[in-house]
């Protein structure tokens, strides 16, 4: 594949069966390395026929790392001492399976008539070997191989019978339920179409495309557009449900990341981390968030609306207050917003590097 | 009103327009009585296109009253040296209109053309007099008081041209982002139509009612039934996104609270309170929750599928581990459940009392 012809590739196994890939020049595990092994439980998803949505029911999950002190980081290079989910004493980009994952095509089950066997695959990308730092302090080059690996694993998933959307993600910071600091985001291969994902689609009027219209209300506003890059217009939509959301969306029309050139990848993966970085500027403090990309469903059929974009979802509201998902949006699906779309875009433009 | 009949009811008005309402005895305001004042604030709603969702913008809220020390509450009777929220020295229960709502009728506007006017309530219903406990320790006959209180503002908020959704709820624990300890709740009188609310009334098939076909499901399968009462049937859902997540369902298809008879309002307070002191008895611990009641629209619709029916959504997921909403369930509105509904509801059907 060309996007990967920079990026060497090494496919690996461990004795349970979850899959390993090193991106990027490595050195073998040291000897006497000792793979986790994942858990047996179960896994399966049942239908919410209020909401018409799936649930993924994954009870294995409890017993899950949580905050392992440095020394202890199951996503740091393997060494005589520490045996971790990568098995290498080095390496530059890895992916592997999640050994306390939601999705599982081999799971037990409960029996329950109401469930349904699980399917699809969940990914942990592990932006680099250095257990410091996040999106924010990676080199240029390191973004762009991170790009890389975001294409080739929806690439790689998209093939697979039992996906059908292809979900590229970062949860950081503790206040987002995080329980491993060391720099990484996931892949969620999705078995069905996720609501929001079809609401998008669903979304606009005739055939056109919601995000190419949005993207036109927003350039023409332009009061909450924070930075345009070659491949990358970063806005706080107008209709943010979050205090400093923000959109970093394609000015052309197209579907997902394998539609970019590598150069475009890479200008779109810097305003990512542009847009990190100007978070934590904002209040001085690392900031929790949710980063959540939007592509076109590996389902199979056209989707001719869907645009490649990214979503960011920023957890504070001020220095040491969060904002918090309660009864109105929890329980009525009402976001709350306490902030000004075009004061807070003012005030995240001023710390665009 | 019949069902008012045994809780007399005094409404008052604060000198910024704001009703208070008193049900019960009460004592009047101590003299030298100093009402708190709305701020004021950009009050707006903004339409989601991806999502066709409506957002809320409440731009004053930013500096609402935040965990005051226990002689600060504003939701205390009024002293000589402390105006409360509360105009009387003494009262049982009380409702005002939130002095930080989320929807205001008369708020400023951005003048930003993606804003529509806000319109709507938001009140706060102070359960007791008493700063310390919860709906957990009320006094069965204060339970009835409430349910006949949650009637009234319904009725009273339906009767509104502006109001065609009362969403009536509880958020309860810093970690829901509760901001005073007093026990109160709160009721939104939304200018549209929820998106959860609307997709449980697209629900079902045909005529019925989804409700009706759940409640039969979990009967059937009775190994999520938590309880059975004359007006209420307590289950985790075979789809429970939340760990501990219970529903409470009145076993006639009734679509609201005023359908109810008094008693059988009773029962269904009474139902609730149940299922809260059964997860305070689960990790021993206040457990952080929402609770939320689904009724029918405002509307003037007829509404035939709508079913009364209350959902808690607790945040533990054990004793010191909370369920975040973080990439899956914010991103693509997919929910990962880490326990079985069916073992959620052994636990707490032994902790029934």
């Amino acid at each position: 594949m060309p996007a990967m012809s920079r990026l060497e590739r090494t496919e690996l196994r461990q004795p349970d069966g979850r899959r390993v890939t090193l991106y990027g020049p490595h050195q073998p595990a040291p000897p006497g390395y000792q793979a986790p092994l994942a858990q047996p439980g179960i896994y399966e998803r049942r239908w919410n026929p209020l909401r018409r949505e799936w649930v993924l029911v994954a009870a294995a999950r409890q017993g899950r790392t949580f905050l392992p002190v440095r020394s202890r980081c199951p996503l740091c290079p393997s060494t005589g001492e520490h045996s971790t989910e990568i098995p290498a004493r080095a390496f530059q980009l890895a992916v592997f399976e999640n050994r306390f994952p939601s999705l599982r095509a081999d799971g037990d089950r409960s029996g329950r008539p109401e469930a349904v066997a699980s399917a699809g695959v969940c990914e942990v990308v592990v932006y680099t070997p250095e257990h410091e730092g996040s999106l924010a302090t990676l080199a240029p080059e390191r973004v762009a191989d991170l790009a890389e690996v975001w294409a080739d694993r929806y690439r790689v998933l998209a093939a697979r019978p039992d996906v059908r959307y292809v979900f590229i993600f970062e949860n950081r910071g503790e206040a987002v339920g995080v329980t491993l600091h060391h720099p990484h985001g996931q892949v969620y291969g999705y078995p069905f179409l996720p609501p929001h994902a079809a609401a998008e689609l669903r979304a606009g009027s005739g055939t056109g495309c919601p995000i190419c219209a949005q993207l036109d209300r927003e350039r023409r506003a332009a009061i909450r557009v924070l930075f345009r890059a070659s491949a990358a217009v970063a806005y706080v939509p107008s209709f943010a449900r979050w205090p400093y959301e923000v959109h970093v969306v394609t000015p052309a029309h197209l579907p997902c990341l394998l539609d970019l050139s590598r150069s475009a990848r890479r200008s779109f993966a810097l305003a990512l981390q542009r847009v990190v970085r100007a978070y934590d500027r904002l209040f001085k403090t690392t900031m929790p968030y949710m980063m959540v990309l939007h592509q076109r469903p590996t389902d199979g059929r056209a989707h001719p609306r869907a645009h490649l974009h990214a979503e960011f979802y920023p957890l504070l509201r001020d220095r040491a207050r969060l904002k918090y998902l309660a009864g109105s949006e929890s329980g009525a699906g009402v976001f709350i917003n306490d902030t000004l779309a075009e004061e807070t875009a003012a005030r995240l433009r001023t710390l665009m590097a």
